[in-house]
């Protein structure tokens, strides 16, 4: 991080922690540089980054003030999705989202990839292709059973990071998360069982429900804290729910946070139910608060939990290489794994195990944490300043994706097709609900780097959200 | 090649078409060389080589003699498997087989893996390399949808070898054969339903038969020619069969070619009786003949065949790369593999493209032919030295496996087991059926270079299975 993006954060915290009152003039630039000993050009340049992410205004001749904190109100609605099992749709959607050819000049702001051009990621590069060049014949074997023993013995040293102590015999390597929870629900339902959901929720997951003839009930969801427990209790009382399949921590596309007495609530809830949690972690990883966040899975005491994760978006989606942390479900996990793909790619797991072993892999995502967090901010004023009025935005605690939800009267698919022809692309909200609510959200990707193309992209969605509505 | 080697088969082809007789005795060294015009100790190393493959038989002072031919009635007898649907079971010993640990000197004779030191995948694994050295952006992208495009691409022209005509939109990359195996199942099939299998039958796709909760019914396969299409046509007026799945060409665990005219009627039979065939080709690039074996794909007009394949067999089981030619089904199997794995890792698909592009992997599968022909005429001749009298042995025509039926008293499982003290696997017969044929007889894989270990190896299979019989 380079000097003046480090003093941004600075006075950005000194803010969060009152220091610096809304509304409140900053020292000026002389002041500031006299008062913290940086230059005058580093203050400069910290003030204008702290304006582009909305934190400070500028006024003309005055100097800088301290903006409105984000502010409750601009957050979505609580969610407030059918509270009856219904049967998921919308594959085509998802499969243009996902197949979309963004080489050449598209702006793929629908998409869920991380940022694979970090610095930090050169260490990996480094491992990946002196493994490929030096053991031949290790790579050309298949990685039999659970999947490579070192990586397998490496993702529990990292489960211990969230206070979860498992065994490497626990762990299933799976061909990324994906594999990791269509394996879990087929361990765990048969055709015709009801599984819960947050919502929004991940289309994939959703996808695989739908695949195994499920039906999924849709628990209402606060962007700050979650899945409601007491909708999903009324939903027990009146389902028989077989599991619960959610995304806690960094959740997907809310980005909130789940708070850790929720969190043991829910498996309280699923002691006394009698249901299985299927808790998605992929996310938690970029969580911008220190330490990351507990997993459900962490306080869990009855091989309840099925933990699912991946290394798609801390080190790279083409990896795929994700695990399973599988409970009480193990044996079953591992013939599944067998039956479904017999294994995974062995070079990409030897290469994540060591570069997990050499310490890199918490380099990359702390620093990866840093602009994600400062792509979120400056992503949320973008969307603030072009977006309609009565846009509402979520404040994600981790990850790189924005949850907007605009005025009702837009519709983020026909909002999609007319961003066609401008080369740009978003995430419908639709595909996030199982049958169709959320119809005028979308999901926004921040992982990129902020530039000039990006926010003119920005204003173009909003511009064209706009003249959905006829304001211009 | 080594030129004794080469000349060796030479001769062995003039015995098989006739020239030399059995019984016969060949020319001496001296004639030989002065009528072949190549030295003495050629000869002399190529008569050894045919020694030791059971081709010729040394008789002291007096020279080499032409044995009897590969007698039919050596072949092991057309299965009989219990004409009803039945589960699958086994799991436990599949396991044990596919994760046993053959790093510390343990001999796998029951391992169906490939021979992956052969000089001629070193251009592979420059390819490997070099990608993964020099295209990090691409490698770390997932490839969407159906796969890299650049396979897709190389794979049609590659089917085109057995004479079928696809497009790269009818391909699905997966994770290895077992992916392509098991999302077909699932896209022609609900649970309950009938599959068949040719019988013996691969112990993976059984499993996923097993696992989606289906029946199979095993319809008899003469060693030679594959299924017997009357028992599979009683069987399917008796029972609603929804699919047939089998190993036409070089058939594992037989080593069959399905007759040309066998592959056409059975596809008449399944217009006729509308069900679907699931042809696993997996092996037939590994066939000896030439050119290579069609495919029942190849005569498919109706979409009715998936037909599956993977590079395990022919580059390295370690890459997962494997694919669907899917037929009618291309949607739900597009859909299916997003489900399942959203995608298989890139550089597998990037280096194996390459691999085939430019014209590496003929080259390979070429020379990898030549190897495991030598090798099974090898295993063949050691089995029939060394294994009790009445011991049947497949003729394979292609692949790396011998099929060997035991006199009908020993039980391979038991046989395993008491080989383990001797650090030796074989893959025990009963795991090639749904639930309990074939305990006498065992799989052996004859990928390795023939050396006196491995000798040592059958050798001592052949005395515990005589102790097993109390012969010795």
């Amino acid at each position: 991080m380079k000097l003046y993006e480090q003093f941004s954060t600075e006075i950005k915290d000194s803010i969060e922690h009152g220091y610096y009152q809304p509304g409140q003039k900053l020292p000026s630039m002389r002041d500031m540089s006299a008062i913290r000993g940086v230059s005058i050009s580093t203050v400069q340049e910290a003030y204008r980054l702290l304006e582009d992410t909305g934190i400070v205004m500028s006024k003309p001749k005055s100097g800088y003030y301290v903006q409105q904190i984000q502010n409750i109100n601009l957050l979505p609605d609580i969610s407030r999705p059918e509270q009856q099992p219904v049967e998921v749709v919308y594959w085509d959607e998802v499969l243009k989202l996902t197949t979309t050819d963004n080489t050449s000049n598209f702006i793929a702001l629908g998409s869920g990839a991380p940022n694979t051009s970090f610095k930090t990621l050169k260490s990996f590069h480094r491992i990946y292709a002196d493994i490929a060049r030096n053991q031949p014949q290790r790579v050309y074997e298949n990685s039999k059973g659970k999947g490579l023993k070192q990586l397998r013995e490496q993702i529990v040293r990292l489960m211990q990071t969230s206070g979860c102590y498992s065994h490497p015999d626990d762990i299933v390597i799976t061909s990324g998360c994906q594999e990791a929870l269509s394996l879990s629900l087929k361990a765990v339902t048969k055709p015709g069982d009801i599984v819960a959901i947050d919502s929004p929720s991940f289309y994939g997951s959703m996808q695989a429900i739908q695949s195994n003839n499920l039906k999924v009930i849709e628990i209402p969801t606060h962007p700050e804290t979650g899945i409601s427990l007491s909708a999903l209790e009324m939903a027990l009382d009146q389902w028989p729910i077989k599991a619960i399949q959610l995304v806690p921590n960094a959740n997907n596309p809310l980005g909130y946070l789940m708070p850790e007495d929720k969190k043991k609530k829910l498996l309280e809830m699923a002691s006394r139910y009698n249901f299985v949690v299927i808790e998605d972690d992929i996310w938690a990883d970029l969580a911008f608060q220190k330490p990351r966040p507990s997993t459900i899975k962490s306080f869990d005491t009855e091989g309840r939990v099925l933990m699912c994760s991946s290394f798609s978006k801390t080190v790279a989606p083409g990896l795929r290489v994700g695990w399973v942390a599988a409970g009480g479900y193990v044996k079953l996990l591992t013939h599944l794994k067998f039956i479904t793909t017999l294994g995974s790619a062995t070079l990409p797991q030897m290469a994540i195990a060591e570069f997990l072993e050499q310490g890199l892999y918490e380099k990359h995502t702390r620093h990866a944490k840093q602009h994600y967090q400062r792509g979120r901010d400056i992503m949320i004023n973008w969307v603030h300043r072009y977006f309609p009025e009565g846009t509402k935005i979520s404040y994600p605690q981790g990850g790189l994706c924005l949850w907007v939800e605009m005025p009702e009267a837009i519709d983020s698919f026909e909002l999609n097709k007319n961003l066609q022809a401008y080369k740009i692309g978003i995430a419908p909200g639709a595909l996030f609900s199982a049958n169709g609510k959320y119809k005028n959200c979308l999901r926004l990707n921040y992982s990129d780097v902020p530039n000039e193309k990006i926010e003119a992209a920005v204003k173009i969605v909003g511009d064209q959200a706009k003249k959905l509505l006829k304001i211009i």
